[in-house]
């Protein structure tokens, strides 16, 4: 086994706090990374605390993670000692199911591996990247251009993935209007995209204190969602509603903005179910899509794209001592826009 | 003024009964068609009853109609006298909007006029097609081929275009997994449809008495929905559930059984709003489509479709005065699969 040091959870009513522990020995496929930066994902919050469900403790999270390969196995070949590898929400998944043929290895049917809160293929809990050193198979470790801020490509893995994913499903681009709701994580990410792939993008906010900010990431509109008459005006207008709200519970505003055949898509993930008529879905022929991550294939193919494009996410980085103070930050959605962990303050 | 008689419900209390009225004269884009047939549809039932919004009294219902044009007005050039025409839901739109230069008439965001139940550009009622003669714009009325039975040909203008229009956005076909939740009007079309595309079919009922007509209608697989064990079998499954259920309040059983990307869609327009969680969705990309009626082009698309592939509804033609049996008879489910009118006994 390999020594590991990092931040934990002991129990989810136990505050993050230094922890060492193992990782496993690099088997033949696969690849271990010195973690260089970590960001800071809502997600992390809600597992640490059990807010979804019951967790596996200790629990290290973080599943934003970037870093150079610093052993190969003997029979991985993606990678060569000083490259730069990147790792998202996954480890591991069955590669023989339908979905996992189909580059959807988030989706696996079998046997799918969270990168944190989960158990590997071969039992034993995995840990994430709040932590110095991690060992992954290679085919869940993507490329990384040297030309990006390293730091600021750390939240490409997820809240990148998850903002990319749905656009490109849907094809948005060229000649489409685009509303990005909320301006956080991943409303950013959904700004950046967005303008990247040629839409015209509006962001849609509670807080008219986000204008200026959208404006400089590119937003060519900005709408204030408590302001009745601003909706009214947007009515029927959007081809494309990309929802990052994790408390919006009722989705029937966003769905009147939408053109006739638009499409909402929701990835703040609200607890609390929408109530949806059949009637408003059928009055335009609307569509609400659910998007979970993204593939391993498309995963690469995003960090590409921002590499090609000179996209990473705006962050704040943080030693890793203060991850207490961000938690505290990222509830009141004081941080512009993703917390990222300099792993060599650990 | 055309002297015209129909049914007509006086008051939402009231049962439909012989009602004399006048219908504009012919207009120079107009045609006039003599009724031959029209459809039963279940919105005939609510809006004659008031039981989705307040109507317009006197209401003569009936969207699924078919007849011979029997005179032409000045500059119409789409007919000629003698030939058949065929009228759905709705009869004139604003024809400038994004959505009528799209050929999605039916969501025309300025002057959409449904069949009955709605005023005209000039401002009249409009009324239905349980009525011997119709006045409409021709460029709403469609070609209908005179190789098919004309009687089934009704229902295609309503329940046809209903199935044909999500199954052809979505481009359900060849190697494609369809579940058609419900055997009635909507779902026997929907099995038709799905089977003359390429599908492999498979008819989902309460009613293990459905079974065998499922069969005869060519579906190649049948799930009982009230068994816990064949919907769990089915889990994962399908790629596209076409539900054509008005009272299936719980959509999650079938979000369940769609494979990753899979595509809901209800078209049988259940009062009561759905609770969908967001985790659902995201968990496999899955979508909830609305889909309402369709546009002319495509309408007549689906009628061309009908006559290349010898596709009609299923049916039992009555004699009008039996319209109050056959309402009764359709709130039962007790219909194989469409009541069609046959106004030569008005």
């Amino acid at each position: 086994m390999i020594a590991a040091k990092g931040y934990a959870a002991q129990t989810a009513e136990s505050p993050l706090a230094p922890w060492q522990f193992e990782r496993r020995e690099v088997g033949a496929h696969d690849v271990q990374i010195e973690i260089l930066y970590c960001g800071v994902c809502h997600t992390d919050i809600h597992l640490t605390r059990n807010e979804w469900f019951p967790g596996i403790f200790p629990m290290v999270p973080g599943h934003e993670i970037v870093g150079r390969i610093s052993a190969i196995g003997s029979d991985a070949r993606k990678f060569r000692i000083g490259d730069l590898g990147g790792v998202g929400v996954m480890v591991d998944s069955c590669r023989e199911c339908a979905d996992c043929k189909n580059g959807q290895e988030q989706f696996c049917s079998v046997a799918p591996v969270q990168t944190y809160n989960n158990l590997g293929h071969d039992g034993l809990p995995v840990y994430g990247g709040y932590s110095n050193i991690l060992v992954v198979n290679e085919d869940f470790v993507h490329h990384i251009s040297e030309k990006l801020d390293l730091a600021g490509v750390a939240p490409l893995l997820c809240a990148g993935i998850t903002t990319y994913s749905p656009l490109k499903r849907w094809n948005v681009g060229k000649g489409h209007k685009l509303a990005v709701v909320g301006l956080g994580g991943l409303g950013h990410m959904g700004v950046k995209f967005g303008k990247a792939l040629g839409a015209e993008v509006t962001v849609i906010s509670t807080s008219p204190s986000k204008k200026e900010a959208a404006k400089q990431l590119g937003a060519d509109h900005f709408i204030i969602s408590r302001e009745e008459s601003e909706m009214k005006a947007a009515f029927k207008t959007f081809d494309f509603v990309l929802d990052t709200v994790s408390g919006n519970s009722d989705v029937n505003p966003y769905l009147a903005i939408l053109k006739t055949n638009g499409i909402y898509v929701n990835v703040g993930m609200p607890a609390k179910p929408w109530e949806v008529s059949s009637f408003t879905l059928a009055t335009g022929n609307k569509v609400i899509a659910g998007s979970g991550a993204g593939g391993l294939p498309e995963t690469q193919q995003m960090l590409d794209f921002c590499a090609e494009h000179g996209i990473v996410s705006d962050i704040e980085l943080i030693d890793i001592k203060d991850i207490h103070t961000a938690y505290d930050r990222m509830q009141k959605g004081d941080v512009r826009y993703r917390f990222v962990i300099d792993m060599k303050t650990l």
